[in-house]
């Protein structure tokens, strides 16, 4: 059964991801679709592109479509990639399935799909999800080679995402804020061997600062409940990333954190 | 593959659509089953009504289920309907259905369903999503036909729904906000052959005003990002409706715009 | 086909869920998987499990996963139940699952899986849905017997919940607010026969007053439009429970209700 996935900033209040589904279950009856989620913050390009890089070595090998794609309908190519895993990504060229692409190996074919013979038509200028990514998912999850899907381009002008580095800057470790998650969780572009710096002691509490000015006091942990009700734990996430959390409560929001953010870490 | 389609406005942080599924699953589980939207605002059966009919060109033929349904357990009636293109739109009869009706072809045949064998018994008060539509549609579904569903009626007495026209009135294009979607972007009841008013000229800046007493400047475009980051564009949208939009930001929030919102659009 | 339920308090908005479904799908293809919610109150344990009872009559008997777990990678253990009427669930052994055990007549078998041989390696210590729910569901799905999952453990050592009862008090019935839907209906820990109390008179009007102070009268009825517009009914909701509505408004609002706050109900 050939799987598709979809990741969107569309939300599940209005009726664009609905119409998807429909689109492809009207081209390809078999194909199981899986939502990744539609509730990547509008237009964030970079959240879409982190999540969808988090969520693919836990998804079926199939089709992802992605889109979160503040250009739609001008000068921006939509794309189809297959990927050196036998994956194919589906989407805007704009960033948005570069690190999923790097996840699944690096792009070994890409065509251009802005006209491809799997459009519907007459192609709208503002939901090319419904009239161009989901029908030319569909196509390729029914069996269409992805050489019929539209014009072949040259992976090297893919438009690349950059990823932020964590820093080190007077003693702190500087990292961004990746993503927010419901629990108030902040993942950061940071992995625990960051930590270990010149000087800090192995699991010695940290301070947080975050650019509002907040700050506490973090114990390196393993997981939410290593440390007291209302504490607050640096941990690895299970993506591999550093992430702060307080015990049953919402850091994000007690240090006014939102993606894109920089907090600063150092030794207590 | 037989396809059930749903939209409510249940939200999805209840039980209610999961239920739903699950009374489906039980009685047709070879179903598709694709959820169109739960999140139609609480009660409103003309934004639901509208979004039904939106989407409704988009999905494979199938059983249709709608259901914004405030007179629940009152005098309203519960309905399947055949469409003259095949499809089957079920749910209350409180005009919900009356413009997804029109998208197909019209009625060919009605049946009143508040009394059908293929209830779950007890039928409950308050949520015959899960006694009666859900259970219907299954039985639609898995192949019994309409008339073993209920007792035949009159499509001529169905509930209609008065759908809203724009109209002129002292220069200026008076229309209906008839969907706020997540990025903010205004559907408006007029389409772009109404903008081609007498003394008007064609792809002209136009003045809009909302009925909170702001007011801002827009440009005719095909699409976002036809106008700079921060400019308003008035465009057709996917539905063929005029839309009123802001480039990376939300025109719904900048003019306080709600669904049923009159705007007034003249030239500047 | 074999069915997969999910609960739990991911909300959508992250790829949790998304990934849960893709795990399951590359394990169990051919099950069909049914999001009962995800939109739990976070690490609401109680609500979650309310929820869960709720739901279970009306979904197809399979694997009932359920994930509020605010104490994931702790001490608590996970767990699978296979129930009297059997079905099977799975989740952390916070009681969670209990009421929903209950609903289908008592456990008759228990393993713990946090040690499964179906658990995708490396276990995270904050995603337990990712690494050993979902794959441990999906092994079972797929046919493999519940001993295969965990270590046998006996069923009277699991973590009860306690559930919350209404009393009578100075001439009043106080009853837990178990449930706030997206209406604002205010699902109570009563049924229709805590009403008849000596001396109130069957269908008279009653008044609730809210531990925040507010008071109004409500009438009983079976739904909600048995009362004007803006008036408040007291009625058997489609769960069983006494509930609290008001006629296309906001009761839960009204009243400042939230789940756990205990109201009373009085003659007026």
């Amino acid at each position: 059964m050939p799987v598709i996935t979809l990741l969107t900033d569309y939300g599940l209040d209005d009726e664009f991801a609905g119409v998807c589904h429909g689109v492809i279950a009207g081209i390809c009856p078999e194909a199981r679709i899986i939502d990744i989620t539609h509730g990547i913050p509008r237009q964030d390009v970079r959240a879409g592109a982190f999540t969808l890089a988090r969520a693919l070595p836990y998804l079926p090998i199939g089709v992802h479509v992605a889109i979160v794609d503040p250009g739609v309908g001008g000068a921006r190519r939509g794309v189809a990639l297959r990927l050196s895993d036998g994956r194919t990504l589906v989407g805007p060229d704009n960033g948005l399935l570069w690190p999923a692409a790097g996840v699944g190996g690096g792009v070994s074919d890409a065509v251009e799909i802005s006209g491809s013979r799997w459009r519907l038509e007459p192609v709208s200028a503002t939901f090319h999800g419904r009239d161009i990514f989901a029908p030319v998912a569909a196509a390729l999850a029914a069996g269409h080679p992805l050489e019929t899907a539209g014009e072949p381009i040259d992976p090297a002008g893919l438009q690349m995402l950059e990823l932020p580095e964590p820093r080190v800057e007077e003693a702190a470790l500087v990292a961004s804020v990746v993503w927010v998650d419901r629990f108030g969780n902040a993942q950061l572009a940071a992995r625990s061997a960051d930590l270990r710096q010149p000087g800090w002691s192995a699991g010695g509490r940290l301070r947080i600062d975050s650019p509002t000015g907040e700050s506490l006091t973090a114990s390196p942990g393993r997981t939410f409940s290593d440390v007291e009700e209302g504490e607050c734990v640096l941990l690895e996430d299970s993506a591999g990333h550093l992430a702060l959390a307080i015990n049953r409560d919402n850091v994000a929001e007690r240090l006014g954190l939102r993606i894109g953010d920089e907090i600063r870490i150092s030794p207590r």
